[in-house]
């Protein structure tokens, strides 16, 4: 059996590759997916996987992320990565000026789709906004502090260890273990 | 003929059969659309129309809103909405402290759908944001200023000479009238 990785980030498909080299032979697929405008990311993930499915018709996983800030309300939840391109960093700690409330949470969902259905995995993190620290990572990674460390002072290997998307692939990577289809 | 408006939005159903009740018998159909996460409201809109036309099989309009601050890259964009219900106008206010550029602007976009195919019609208006005045509208038009006033100072029937949204109909009902599909 192989795993298609349905993404446009060629980046995320070598991640995934050397992460399940042991198991499964991954194969990236570049395809765009139409994306729906979802509260929540498993939901967004499974109507992602059901099209690149109707596609590609191999077992594929796509993914989801989201950002959640406790003090606005969610704020930017799925529209994580349109938020960050428009007002970066800087944008949130504006708005977070004068909130004493500073929790935060990531939450990556992986979709697994094959002629059997749709099954999602998810992963999250929790931490604390604060002013940016770190060199490593991308995104929201210099703000989120998580036991002591912005996600953007850990190292690549640390980071691959702890993140959202980590522990969904984690439960992924059992998963397929346990129950390979096809096997 | 009829017109279908498809919405969850039962006002906005009554505005547009009010504003088309000399033309032709407008129907809510009340149904849920997947949105699509794009950029571009005609796009979203079209999707949506899409959509509607497969389950309704009647001629029918979707819309969609956007609302675009300059000095933001254009944030909000597409997921106005959603912003509006996590920020209100206080973070978007937030947001522009220190920004000389006040320039904003809305766009409303109205897919017509039937057998023949699916048509789309824009509407624009562009202001200056401003402190909150006002009572009347919703949502950004009390920080949206137009002519030396807000959208929330308008007169409802003032606004829907003026607003996006009453642009956009008023260009359907053009087409309608010169070409109504069906006669």
């Amino acid at each position: 059996m192989k795993l298609c990785v349905v993404t446009s980030n060629p980046n995320k498909a070598r991640e995934i590759r050397s992460y399940f080299k042991d198991l499964i032979e991954v194969v990236h697929v570049c395809l765009d997916c139409p994306e729906q405008r979802h509260e929540d990311v498993g939901e967004i993930a499974k109507e992602k996987a059901s099209y690149a499915f109707s596609q590609v018709k191999e077992p594929l996983i796509v993914d989801d992320t989201a950002f959640y800030i406790d003090a606005l309300s969610g704020f930017p939840g799925p529209y994580a990565a349109y938020v960050f391109n428009k007002l970066g960093n800087e944008g949130i700690l504006k708005l977070l000026e004068g909130e004493e409330d500073r929790k935060a949470h990531f939450e990556t969902a992986i979709a697994y789709a094959d002629s059997s259905g749709i099954r999602v995995f998810r992963g999250t993190i929790s931490g604390t906004l604060v002013e940016p620290r770190g060199k490593k990572g991308f995104g929201y990674d210099p703000i989120f502090e998580y036991e002591g460390k912005t996600l953007a002072e850990f190292s690549v290997d640390e980071k691959s260890r702890i993140s959202h998307r980590a522990r969904a692939l984690a439960d992924l990577r059992e998963w397929l273990q346990a129950c390979r289809p096809g096997d």
